[in-house]
């Protein structure tokens, strides 16, 4: 679109909220817009955060996860389980693992996995602070929860052989039907995994 | 979703983006972090460009079309066709019929349409400054662009008994089967008005 914006203030914002992913122009006019119909308050709330956290954000110096101090809530928590460290993308996992409320060990944020189209090689992730991680002591199980695409596989692969040496425990996240699914919609590689790792049945 | 926020800084800016129109949490949460992991100066500009729209946006004296100046530059343009006013709803209206590049006259915003369900009466609404702008002389047409629906009918229709004392054109869009569209996936209504308002084939 070759739209010819009535004000240059508008045309430049709409322009930065339609660099955002998903977000085209015309959605970003229609934010921006809903924008100057609120309060001025609103608005400069937005911008302020956002400003703020921009200057403001740390990553946690033992996991890599965002937080507001140099080691994050959950690494500083003694009610966590510091012996389990789960492996994971991004924070967004982590957010979402968190969300479960079933999981009390630590993380550790790779920043990406490996992907040599994208390239992304080991030495652009988060690795090497892992091992130092286990080679000081004290963690007895690492839990893989990377994607299951290659890459996430690949990821997998390299870092279980780069902890080899040390006497670490290295799971993997359960793959099977989602809960509430039904066997006739489950794809043929789930369900065969599923088969493959089936559990005992608790009666 | 009770999602517990690794970080404040973070938990504040993902509420303000989630307030956005159409934006749930977890689209803000990707929008921010995807901020997070551009440069600094990217969300920095969507921040600034936001914080100087809000305090520096004006909306034009004449016409009500947001504006840089107390003028917008479609009032002031004299090639545009001052005799000619096109009467819209809101901003987003005048960007729509700019960029057909069809229309040369002039607009007015009106900010709204009439509707007693969401409270808005002509009182809300920029009726009397167009009846004055009418009122004013040299305007010889109105066109009433206004969505094609009880609420636009009821506005057009409270408008024009405004201006009945005028002597002033109106008209409104020509409503028909869009360009492109068959016949048979035209609902009946449109297709109704088509046959009614059929115009000569050109030869």
């Amino acid at each position: 679109m070759n739209e010819v914006y009535p004000s240059k203030l508008l045309e430049r914002t709409v322009g930065e909220f339609s660099k955002l992913p998903g977000i085209g122009r015309r959605t970003a006019l229609r934010l921006v817009l809903h924008l100057l119909r609120q309060k001025p308050e609103t608005g400069h709330a937005l911008s302020e955060s956002l400003s703020q956290l921009i200057d403001g954000v740390k990553y946690c110096k033992v996991c890599h996860n965002i937080s507001d101090t140099d080691i994050c809530d959950i690494c500083s928590n003694p009610l966590r389980d510091q012996s389990t460290v789960c492996v994971v993308e991004n924070i967004r996992n982590v957010l979402s693992i968190e969300n479960t409320s079933i999981y009390r060990g630590l993380y550790h944020v790779l920043g990406g996995i490996i992907s040599p189209i994208d390239g992304i090689g080991p030495n652009n992730l988060e690795i090497d602070s892992l091992v130092k991680r286990v080679e000081e002591g004290g963690i007895q199980e690492i839990i893989f929860a990377l994607s299951p695409t290659m890459e996430g596989d690949t990821t997998n692969f390299f870092i279980s052989r780069k902890l080899a040496p040390f006497n670490v425990r290295l799971t993997t996240l359960a793959r099977g039907i989602s809960v509430g699914d039904e066997l006739e919609y489950t794809d043929e590689i789930t369900l065969g995994r599923s088969i493959i790792n089936r559990v005992e049945l608790k009666q």
